[in-house]
């Protein structure tokens, strides 16, 4: 199985579906293709809390500023699941998280003359997946990488009374997730707490409060989310990714 | 074949289609993730026109605005077809017509711990369809519903000159599709209608009227639509799902 | 295999997956189904794109302003390739580039009632397509069709200090991509051009020049596209599909 996902839109994601047909019989699952452009921490969040629902796999994801540039194309070997793409951190907390407690090992997927085209997705990544899935990474004997670019996502602080932490990514539904672990919330159902300042009801569901209500939720993720109910929790609160998020006792 | 359908948007199916491949081999078809939010009246409608064409399936579907609460996960056995989803309405519709003369029945989903997630999508309705797809709702055994909630469209009341009905849906290119038969448009392909009072023109094609002007017409569900060539219907005829719809004779 | 695409946005293209899942065991891979609509020569521009990626299929697609007049419903054979949609012109650069040296043989689709369903993706084509897949055209002996309605791209004129392309589409990120071959670049990289009189850089990567400034690069199509770092070229440049592009010496 190989996954695709991208920041490409479309048509352009066709192209890697073709490539992808005509060099392996791989069944591909599309993973997403609208993640905002060339904003490789987002798409690196979200293909962290996605990938790892899937059986072991070949994941090809492409969100890529610096195509053009020297950054190498990357494939990676974690645990039973390999990924290939751009080496900008895209692919690294995904590749933790699906490797468990299996080493990472990197390694560059060589490109003739990576200056010959501009969609690297079409003519490098995805004939590349192809190989990976069909070859395995063993087999094809790509040089080592031993410094990957590394993208991590910050730790919230927690004391007793307060825990510290930021908005990772806003959904496109607005609602901000955050860094704080949901099992703050979790003796305060029905409750308050305090946002940055605010108190805010606690639910675990937007229709607990009115519409157009702000609340504190737990996302799918397991993580605190800033929401409105039938709205934008990431105006209602005015915080976008990077925004520190302060939750106190109310 | 499982199928899929939600109002999800993006990139959150793509849990469902992780959780899907690593608990059964099924074949997975989307039918649509942009079902209008939390709308389960206009999904019903889309899962009972689109679903009758797919061959016998598990159909996986999620616009489920009580998550977190009460309501119960449902499993439908509709003839060869079973659905899977929230006990809100939404499968009702197309169960019927997947059904044929068959007797619908109805079976709740065991869960734990209902309130362990917020995300029944992924959590507790991939891995049903899964189950329901692999052993049958026979071997599954789950617990008969007698009452699940139901889910209905009017019917439109015909008289000799004059028929009433009313705006089911309004679709992506704002055609607004009512509960009239297109049958009631039979004879009249290139005349006048009067609907809610205005004269409109019947017309097979939208391009059979100038760009910008409205008319009637037969869309795919055979059912008489309020459209307008190039442009909006909903806005010109000024209707929205649920609004009275008249048609008389010019 | 069968490819789909269309202009029928969401959640129509589901009742084409339907019915092809019901009339034939074929893997479905989707191209697209947000071509702008009724816009027949840009989805033949990412037909003739896209298509020549995939190995050996069945291509249909449905791009028809034409649905319910006499247009005829077409199949193309083309070289190992075959596809299926109306004779409006939308499959023939596809099928030309599909083809290569091979000769297209055209052939209608027979339709009973052609005025008995307005929605002929569903009803006439993928139908035809499934049949297409499973049985071949030499099978199914349609009648042949001498003169399909064509569609072709304008060719560039270059002299030896200037070129004179025109937009041929627009993508979805705002690039006007042209019909002038990306060659005309090769040795001006970090260079200027003089583009419809101004003096723009041309550049390998829309990161080699600020946010919001504009630049001319090599597409994926090997055409040379007006593009904006981070911005719509379209807007930048005051073009849209048709507009004159003139490329001289700067």
């Amino acid at each position: 199985m190989i996954t695709l996902a991208s920041d490409f839109g479309s048509p352009y994601p066709a192209a890697m579906r073709g490539v992808l047909c005509s060099r392996s019989d791989a069944r591909l699952v599309d993973v997403a293709h609208d993640f905002p452009r060339q904003d490789v921490r987002t798409a690196a969040f979200w293909l962290r809390e996605l990938l790892p629902t899937f059986p072991a796999a070949t994941h090809l994801a492409v969100v890529d500023p610096g195509v053009g540039t020297d950054r190498r194309p990357l494939a990676v070997e974690a645990g039973k699941h390999a990924l290939v793409g751009p080496d900008n951190g895209l692919l690294m907390p995904a590749a933790r998280e699906l490797a468990g407690d299996a080493p990472l090992a990197c390694y560059e997927i060589p490109v003739d003359d990576p200056e010959s085209t501009t969609f690297h997705g079409r003519d490098v990544f995805a004939p590349a997946a192809a190989a990976v899935h069909d070859d395995g990474l063993d087999a094809l004997d790509y040089p080592a990488v031993e410094d990957p670019v590394d993208l991590s996502f910050p730790e919230a602080a927690v004391a007793d009374d307060e825990a510290r932490g930021e908005v990772l990514v806003v959904d496109g539904f607005g609602n901000a997730i955050t860094n704080l672990d949901g099992a703050l919330l979790a003796d305060r159902w029905g409750e308050y707490a305090r946002v940055n300042g605010d108190r805010v009801p606690v639910a675990r569901t937007y229709d607990a409060v009115d519409a157009d209500e702000r609340l504190l939720t737990v996302g799918s993720h397991g993580a605190v989310e800033l929401a409105v109910n039938r709205g934008r929790g990431e105006e209602a609160f005015g915080v976008e990714p990077g925004s520190r998020v302060v939750l106190d006792r109310p």
